[in-house]
């Protein structure tokens, strides 16, 4: 790894442990065994040291979330039933405590962005990629008649995202209840935007 | 105003102005012609400063996401076709740049509660309390059978309370298309939720 590679995963790392607002460049350098400098030469300053981690780690946490959708399969599907299948895979997946940490750590990122414009790009990078690649599994289906077309693509594609966004509200601050009901109520309004019964 | 609630507005206004992570103890009490202990004696540290400053911002806002909502009305409405006229009014609001910018503060102020335990437990409060009122809205349909009764009236104001959360990454990282059909998808789906036609 290069030193600038070692040094933000040093800050990922602080971040995870201590929070944003707690990371000290120093401690950062020191774990990496440079000089502060060093960090000044790569990111700046603190604040670019942050925005970069900060990317880096949104950028992993939609990677996990677009693992769980095997684009080769569901773009070659063959019938409305297997595509509707695939999709409610989709809903239903990540309720591991894994998926939980992966959607508490976009909700700090995108608060952070809020007063970061840097930050703030970088997101929205990662964001319209993410879109596209689902508005690309949901055009798929609009083009075979399996999908409504009432709202485009990338609308719905957009709309998905922030719902699972939002899912860290319920998770988080909701009764197991209501949290564990979550994937359920999703899936039945996902397959009524989609026009299927959400019985598969 | 006491000092300790003009502290709090000054804190407010420097986090609205610079975030969180530049908010300096000295010029908050600089702003209110007090002296930093007073601070420590309200607030015991810098930390407690922003937490109770960014609760109070999360429960203003919410007070206004609620003012959209008409209780004494909705709770005493006679038909179903009038509920979800009422219930449509409040999935199509907020559209104003107001409500774009108190869904940006709520995702600003979640983002700092995750490293944050005492900032969790307020939004908490306020979330179980926000959570409940949705709550009594929709169980007043679903008592009267203009809401499906599938999922419980608990469940489906956390998932939309959620859903409200997630238009945030719609409307600050998506293109205007994209954003702007946001209202009409989430009534197509609490629409569906409820059992009504979109076609009111």
């Amino acid at each position: 790894m290069s030193n600038r590679d070692r040094l933000l995963e040093a800050a990922i790392e602080a971040i995870e442990r201590d929070g944003e607002a707690a990371l000290r460049v120093d401690q950062v350098a020191e774990a990496v065994g440079v000089t502060k400098p060093s960090i000044y030469h790569f990111f700046h300053d603190r604040d670019g040291l942050i925005v970069a981690a900060q990317a880096e780690r949104y950028r992993r946490s939609i990677t996990y979330l677009l693992a769980d959708l095997d684009l080769d399969i569901v773009l070659e599907c063959e019938s409305q039933a297997e595509y509707a299948r695939l999709i409610h895979a989709v809903v239903m997946s990540s309720t591991s405590p894994d998926g939980v940490l992966r959607r508490r750590l976009r909700a700090q990122v995108l608060g952070s962005a809020v007063s970061r414009p840097a930050l703030q790009e970088s997101v929205g990078e990662v964001h319209r990629q993410t879109v596209a690649t689902l508005a690309k599994v949901l055009g798929y289906g609009q083009k075979r008649g399996w999908f409504r077309p009432e709202f485009s693509s990338s609308a719905v594609a957009a709309w998905w995202f922030g719902a699972i966004f939002g899912r860290h509200l319920v998770e988080d601050y909701s009764n197991a209840d209501d949290a564990n009901a979550w994937p359920a109520i999703t899936w039945s309004t996902i397959a009524h935007l989609m026009g299927v019964s959400a019985d598969l």
